[in-house]
């Protein structure tokens, strides 16, 4: 994000608190740098969580493939960032203009039976219908009766179809119904950019082979990745000359923090995690590959490039910006 | 566990910490609402280990499969859920009723080569013998010398055949040798109910596609899950509306506690882990799927409904309690 | 290492602490029981990090693999063990005595674009040349600004070819161009031994089926395992008789440490981890199979013998040392 985008999202952000009210406020979309629109819910100082309303729309693409969209003809994939803040919720009616049934189902979030989004929770939109699904979050805590700690919401989460095709969703999640969520806790450190890598069998974010998305970030950025699998097969997510903490943040909570420094992780089928780097910290600008590392999926083109410019947006070494034709 | 069979488990363990001696006690098995039976060993209030000896018969099943039993023509897949308190020790006499050399080979605990359950150290029972096997536990704590933490033995583990088919015990293990171990800390918080998923090739605890077991639990009760992965694929498990701490019990172990908040878990062959949820905390009752989220292996079957019923025993949308032919 | 060779060891430390310098000093290659050769850069007493220098020669070996090694002619696979101390550089002049193109990328270190090791960074050796990569590492601290804990180096890595016969190096790879890296904190217990296995596709260590490693010890020494992973299939590491905590080191930091305590781990290509075991605690001496536990590729031959030695060098029930034909 700019300094000019950081000031848009950061009015942005003080006039939804403004508008905010548990009946549910409409909420403009937040277009950001990033490939897909962003919708955040955070109210970084209300002491209670927001309530919030957004439509989704379920449509084709041009290309065929399918996608959810904040706009009716505005579909991408992966669908629109979801951005919550432990406490908040959303009310997501879905629009479904495709002409079949399809479904929002989500992970991470809590939901009654009738935001399951499947079949058997009768959660299904028919073509040309359309549905509100509710997603609640909450904060960690100690449970009463010293019964042990309520996990929080927070987490890098995801939506996706749960019915296209089959009872699963599988044809649906295959064209591309599926996008991002954060839930973040209230203290956590927010990102300059967010990028988003889904691994849908041999394919990142749905794109032809050797033409995975190319991510620009400034040295010393705060670039938070999200990464999410779906279909049939495990992969290893890498990137060159940076690393992560494997939990839940990707970052170290202290110093005793016995979590594990990883380039590389095993990842399948709805699973989804995310971290924050600082972009060429130690290492400089250059153009990074970020590929999945089972061999032949590289070689078959999940692979691309992480463009970390100096101050000036050059790349070394990368005349014409790091692109090589991924 | 319904509130009787908790108070006859309270009973079962005060009668059992009675009779417990160092020359080892015979053990009646205990009973639940389990598929499985269950052995538990631990005596919360001993100071020593204790030591239990029970019998374990591998058999032929009705259906041809193979499976562990705690007496006679009782055999299950899994096996029955053996619980133990660090500090006891197991002394497992296993009667090999099969026509077919056959071995229990366990994770996680103590044992000496001879109760290695391999040919390789003569661990072997040849069909119609029988052969003790003894497993060992132990706490953590700070080892002499300043060498560091030893952990101690808790962990949802589990046991199976090494014999059976090859070396490894590929045959035994795909037709149902195996079976659950969970080894608690004293200060464990006790579930009120514990369900055994076993991933096994494309089955789940070795049943026919679109036929795993439904688990039946009430809004509020401690459930406790533990997941086993056997065979040749790796999988994603996946359940709807809960999630739980990606480390050793599944529970936030303090409210600084890094552990990723996950609600899928990517898992391969001899891994095993497991958690506590508090059935439909958040979320209400209703009729929950958990699947493996490798969209093929779901649209082929390996999916399952985890009913949470209200205090009525009702689930809301799911006329006949939720069941459709899962 | 026996007592003579962590004699050896220590007066080598001490060597090189002293002709330390800034300006990189020739290190002389330290040859333990190891079946490859190791490299340690640290020192252990220094308030700054030492910068090393060392020669790696890629080359063909006897039988038609590649591999990495400190001298020409003793190339070995998997490729010499580098050690490092945070806060150490090394200096690796790379000399390419195969007929094709080669390089050198690593995981987890901090490296500029020129050291990356890839084609689309310029960081390719042709056949008969020579280049010099650069691995700096750092400990962890805070940043600057409140922007949070800065990972250190440490880690259980590895380094490998990224370009000979694709553009990732998939040829190299699999015919042996990687070896292990550990970069330790200065406080970090150092092992007595240590043992890579390298899960290559079907193999371990690139050799045949049925002849992995045989890696000894004697009860009670400390033993570092580092596991690494390439190729295409995803595996799951098992020992018996020993477990780990899965976190950075494979050992608990602390009693309240909530790290899952696991002898199982699913791994996928491109990762690496490590942990530090002490030989037959609690179990005793005898030959411990260690495989991979999806069942079709123990069976083919991913299993050797982790073979733990009493006091006089004896494994219990193992007439001639435990070995069997593996």
């Amino acid at each position: 994000m700019t300094e000019v985008g950081r000031g848009l999202a950061k009015s942005l952000l003080s006039r939804r608190a403004f508008t905010t009210s548990a009946a549910a406020a409409a909420l403009a979309p937040l277009v950001t740098a990033n490939p897909a629109a962003t919708i955040q819910t955070g109210t970084t100082g209300a002491t209670m969580g927001a309530v919030r309303r957004i439509t989704l729309y379920a449509e084709r693409l041009a290309d065929g493939q399918l996608g959810y969209g904040l706009e009716p003809g505005k579909a991408t994939i992966p669908g629109p960032l979801i951005e919550m803040i432990e406490g908040d919720t959303l009310e997501i009616e879905m629009v479904n203009n495709l002409d079949v049934a399809a479904s929002l189902h989500v992970h991470g979030v809590d939901y009654d039976v009738a935001s399951d989004g499947t079949r058997l929770n009768d959660g299904v939109v028919e073509p040309g219908g359309r549905r509100t699904y509710i997603w609640r979050t909450h904060a960690q805590g100690r449970r009463g009766g010293g019964a042990g700690i309520e996990p929080g919401s927070a987490g890098y989460w995801h939506y996706h179809d749960h019915v296209v095709g089959t009872p699963h969703g599988t044809i649906g999640i295959r064209q591309g119904l599926y996008g991002p969520l954060v839930v973040r806790r209230k203290k956590d450190v927010k990102p300059d950019k967010t990028f988003t890598v889904v691994f849908n069998d041999m394919m990142i974010n749905n794109r032809p082979a050797h033409q995975a998305p190319e991510f620009v970030a400034k040295v010393g950025e705060r670039v938070e990745w999200i990464v999410i699998t779906h279909g049939e097969f495990y992969h290893t997510f890498h990137i060159h000359g940076h690393r992560w903490a494997d939990n839940r943040t990707g970052l170290l909570e202290s110093l005793e923090d016995p979590s594990r420094i990883i380039d590389t992780k095993i990842t399948g089928p709805a699973e989804s995690f995310g971290f924050q780097v600082i972009a060429g910290e130690r290492v400089g600008p250059g153009a990074w590959m970020y590929h999945c590392h089972v061999q032949s999926h590289s070689d078959m083109g999940m692979a691309g490039i992480f463009k970390v410019t100096d101050e000036n947006g050059n790349v070394p070494g990368q005349p014409g910006g790091g692109h090589e034709g991924h």
